[in-house]
């Protein structure tokens, strides 16, 4: 009885990043892999093999099979971002509930495709961005709130940067124009830009210019790349994301009356807790020969990873659609869209010579 | 004997901002507060008194009589911003060594025009950058330049924010265009942009570009502001300076192998021990469900107060001069004047329109 109610997954597609949503699904008492497709059944057997799928789940040689299996309520799309529109849409034809991972799309007209495609065909779509889930981001968020403690914002500074390995810049998806033509700028600046976001409630920037000098491979994809994000009232952001930089993951919000900032907020340091720093009313002492107080460090337990975490949310809302006749949450398309638009922007401003791009 | 060959500094205003050097000059060894002086006697000696300055201390009425004191070796310039040129010049040509508050002038040409005096009369120009003279500036150096700790520099984020109060914004002459007239790019964003130059190795930007929107209030004075400035081969820098954000000193760097940041780096939050938090070769683990090494906290002993320190390098330049017939050290007017062009052009940046500026 259970089992039939779980949200049942299909994988689309079996490459190395789906390992750690397929853990997360079978870590989800509220959904549960059913499926898995790659290009040749082989490939899909061998996925599930080594990530120690149970027997019973199905594997398909074919991303339409999966897609045709009357069974599957939801499907997981961890495919380059040049294939999610053609896929998306496939699996929302079929009434298939979708999880994408980021970047959603190319370009915003694509993103509205999809997502006006989930709206016509009652199916709940949410992009990949997990941190999202993670308790902290709420903790944060009340932080972030409370007119005592942090007042009115007005800086955020955020940073997410790897170093690629030769290997990287030779193979990963993520270096290849025909893949994942967004770069660096997909796949890091987009955490980046949905934090900034978020921090900012989802207020969008009046205007966007992206940094000197943006690093560009022989193909044309983004390796390395920043912006600046303003709003009318004066509220600025920036952000960096780079695949030539050493591994950090930095946020910092400044405020009227506090500070927050840790340097793991896509993935913390460590599944089961994660920290962040803030100060309120921090000031000089006699003199200005010190100041304080320094910042506090906040420890929140997860009992669940952020991936179970944004499954179950997923879950959720699938099941209130398939069982209780509810309609899809738009929250995580709106959300997407703005991050998707401000991402746009910022790769406009670059192919159009650091232009300041209005929205 | 000890008492003859140490420094003797007259101190020119008797502003707040003064009492922090001032109690650095008495903890110094090689130098002593030999006179103060304000335009009125009576605050001369309350300012003597109230800093527990020893009875021998000279109290002149106006900054003249001070300069004609001919025991005196070197002046400390804590004035306003647009008093510096006259009084510098007017300390130079008596062949005082001058220490200088920051920012030292309100423009490249006045600034120029003090450090051509300067090096015409044979005497020492340093300005009060405390921070640069930190045991824990030494070190961060020593992880910025170890090819296996940090690799190649790619990124600075620097911001220096306070709140200030209404009293603030009513009296200080930080807010004053006839005073301080660079505001909060003059006496924040300074630290914010030697940071900058600091970790480049004092090598300039190719261009320098102000975030919107700065802030600027019914005098004209900048507020609050920020900049993005680049290098040819990619390197990019940003900074925040602010009167209406929570105190905070953030910097931070990103090399291709390590990462280095501090909240405190103008001030630390105490005086006898700073810290600073830097990470080399983190990575992914299994499946990128974590990641490390976490930042390691260096924790740096200081015996002696930044300014403490910053008085005695700058003693010990005009004791080589004074009685060794030695030169002075250029190194510390070149620092500051490449300081002051990024500044001028932060400003130029604003003033015409958010443009791109070259340098």
């Amino acid at each position: 009885m259970a089992e039939e109610k779980a949200v049942r997954f299909g994988i689309l597609g079996c490459a190395s990043i789906a390992r750690k949503l397929v853990r997360a699904i079978g870590m989800t008492p509220s959904s549960s892999v059913y499926a898995v497709a790659s290009r040749s059944v082989d490939k899909a057997k061998a996925f599930a093999s080594s990530n120690n799928l149970p027997p019973e789940v199905k594997t398909y040689g074919s991303y339409e099979q999966l897609l045709d299996d009357p069974c599957l309520d939801a499907v997981y799309i961890p495919l380059p971002t040049s294939l999610h529109l053609e896929w998306a849409l496939k699996a929302v034809q079929k009434k298939k509930h979708i999880l994408v991972e980021k970047p959603p799309a190319l370009c915003v007209e694509d993103l509205d495709t999809i997502i006006e495609a989930c709206n016509n065909n009652g199916v709940q779509f949410m992009d990949g961005t997990m941190w999202m889930h993670h308790p902290r981001t709420l903790q944060m968020k009340a932080f972030l709130q409370n007119p005592d403690l942090f007042g009115d914002l007005h800086k955020v500074h955020s940073a997410f940067t790897f170093e690629g390995s030769d290997k990287f810049f030779e193979e990963d998806i993520r270096v290849k124009p025909d893949l994942d033509a967004l770069g660096a700028l997909g796949d890091q600046g987009w955490y980046c830009i949905r934090a900034i976001l978020w921090a900012n409630d989802y207020e969008m920037p009046q205007s966007v210019i992206a940094h000197p000098v943006p690093v560009l491979n022989e193909g044309g994809v983004i390796t390395s790349c920043g912006a600046t994000l303003s709003w009318q009232d004066g509220r600025v952001a920036t952000f960096d994301c780079s695949f030539h930089s050493c591994l950090t993951m930095d946020l910092s919000m400044h405020g009227s009356k506090g500070i927050l900032n840790l340097h793991d907020f896509v993935i913390p340091y460590e599944e089961n807790s994660a920290l962040f720093y803030s100060s309120t009313n921090t000031e000089f002492w006699e003199m200005a020969t010190a100041w304080g107080p320094r910042p506090s460090e906040h420890r929140v337990t997860a009992d669940f990873t952020q991936e179970t975490l944004m499954v179950e949310e997923f879950a959720r809302l699938v099941k209130g659609i398939r069982d209780s006749g509810g309609k899809p949450e738009s929250q995580w398309s709106s959300i997407c869209r703005k991050t998707q638009i401000v991402l746009i922007a910022v790769k406009t401003s670059i192919q159009e010579g650091l232009i300041s791009v209005t929205l």
